[in-house]
């Protein structure tokens, strides 16, 4: 079974019913898409598929705000920001860090946004088990 | 780490760029939610809890529907339909429950529907492996 | 030709209510858009009308997909599947063409998105006639 | 009947590149999903399918507004409008049924619409022939 | 300017709800962030950067698009039209400004973009006052 | 009052090209459409319309949402957040609050959240002078 092989046990909330459901893994995979793209966009001189590199990064990147900005606004409550106060400025940067890699094809950019999405899963993972 | 905690390697591609990153757990993930919203909905008899619930679970059976669209047009190719016969169905069923799952709000059906994504799950870590 | 050859009365059901209105016409208007944009794309080399063809091709192309896509997992049911063995390899192929037709400005590929939407067409409005 | 009546041989275009695809099939298809939810509604007293119909319906009337705004805003030019000096309130008239459809499901005013749809379509199509 | 000479007290209604909230100042936000995008544009040669003007001010423009389509057919009842003829034309031309103003990064369209809109707000701030 | 208080001259940028037009009052008319529409579900019984409010209501606040998180993450820096510490509490709480106003059709939440709106707003426009 999938996720029992994968040892996640179980994925945790994401709307603002809210259904309880949250999983930093949604960010995570569309951030993962955009380097693929990064790198696929810098290996290939194709100017129609540039253009659609830039088109499906855009909306991919649109994603991960809107995934991120879920877990700041409804999973992480008054309690948590007081446990880790680095944390509004976590979010806060990693967003801004999102815009960036919307503008350029550097992968570094989206490494380093695969680096801050795992720093926020790390915090989201802790406060999960400790509910 | 996030991701090697939970031993899943890396996620793989989902957008038909391609950008060559494709992960059932984005279905599952929704169809989660999806069983959350349903024992929330029977828990609860507010008017507009409710209708709040029946909005909610059919924009994220929606996305269950698109998630699953993709892995079947663009992750599966011909060689492992034929290896996989039964794995057409397969997608069209759980499309089909997912229609079911909108139209009411019976948990049975959500357990079905996370049942048919493991199904396909499955099959589709069994291809990645022996890509 | 599409319409005449089917002398349809009326048009029938598409969303997943399901209301029972469905119309392989819906997915056919977008991809003759789909093959206007690309001749379009061809005969202007202006760079802003170029990036223009590639976001709205895409989300064309998006459409057709979608289209297609209810029309695969809510209007045709086992039996149908049954008694056209070949049509879940019909809509892949389909699907997949769509993917094909995103990539590039060939006009041959989107005269066989054409082609093969008039496919699913003759077999759609065959099991219409037949209810 | 709709189709027969203007004997079409082709769809014409309806993206604002533009591609030159414009067709009011598309509206008239939504407009008759509206219908057919109206119809399903007043015979159907289950809570949860009453609350789809209005989300649904919501969506589909949308369309209806998308798919009539482009055809006002970018296929009929000033000509047109001089020629017929009515189309203009055709038009206003028509978007505003839809707001009074999505407030209520009465098949009358989902009947109407279509009507209305039908006299746009009129002039559509002899516009076109005088190509 | 805009704000200044209307005196705006408060802000109006904007969905067909309809909740009675209209506010021209929605598109015209839209429309200055598209004058702003084609400046930008014209001031950088960066590929990527050139790319992304061309998505984001489509998105821009169709939502400048949906503002006014809102006011045309669900603020403005027939009485208004009645009293001011040219307002079928006005909107009608905008919204073909629009189109225009998608197809370059011609500063001048953009310009005369915010003009028509408004000239479209002084009417219905005219309007506004006199219900 | 919103407008008159801040005597605002420009509207400025909001996506994040960035085109560099930000503007609190997008936010503002999502939120006043929001009281509005619990105001009038507050004065009548009508079950269509009653649905109706919820399912306008639920984007409306997903627009509210929107905005600010282009705010918080696109026009404010790290200097401004020194500057104002509570700005990232603000926001979140402003957040939280659009989660509650999804909830229910509590009319103090809504005017709640347009006083939180109006405080950031504040904050916004001091910013904007200081520039």
């Amino acid at each position: 079974m999938f996720i029992k092989k994968y040892k996640i046990g179980v994925a945790y909330a994401h709307c603002d019913l809210p259904c309880g459901v949250y999983n930093p893994m949604q960010a995570r995979i569309e951030a993962e898409s955009i380097k693929a793209i990064i790198d696929k966009y810098n290996a290939n001189k194709d100017e129609t598929f540039r253009a659609r590199c830039v088109v499906i990064k855009e909306e991919r990147a649109r994603l991960v705000k809107e995934h991120l900005s879920i877990l700041w606004s409804d999973f992480f409550k008054d309690e948590h920001f007081n446990k880790y106060p680095h944390l509004h400025k976590l979010f806060n940067d990693t967003l801004k860090l999102v815009t960036l890699v919307k503008n350029s094809f550097d992968v570094n950019n989206s490494t380093k946004l695969l680096d801050s999405i795992d720093q926020i899963a790390d915090i989201f993972w802790e406060v999960k088990r400790s509910m």
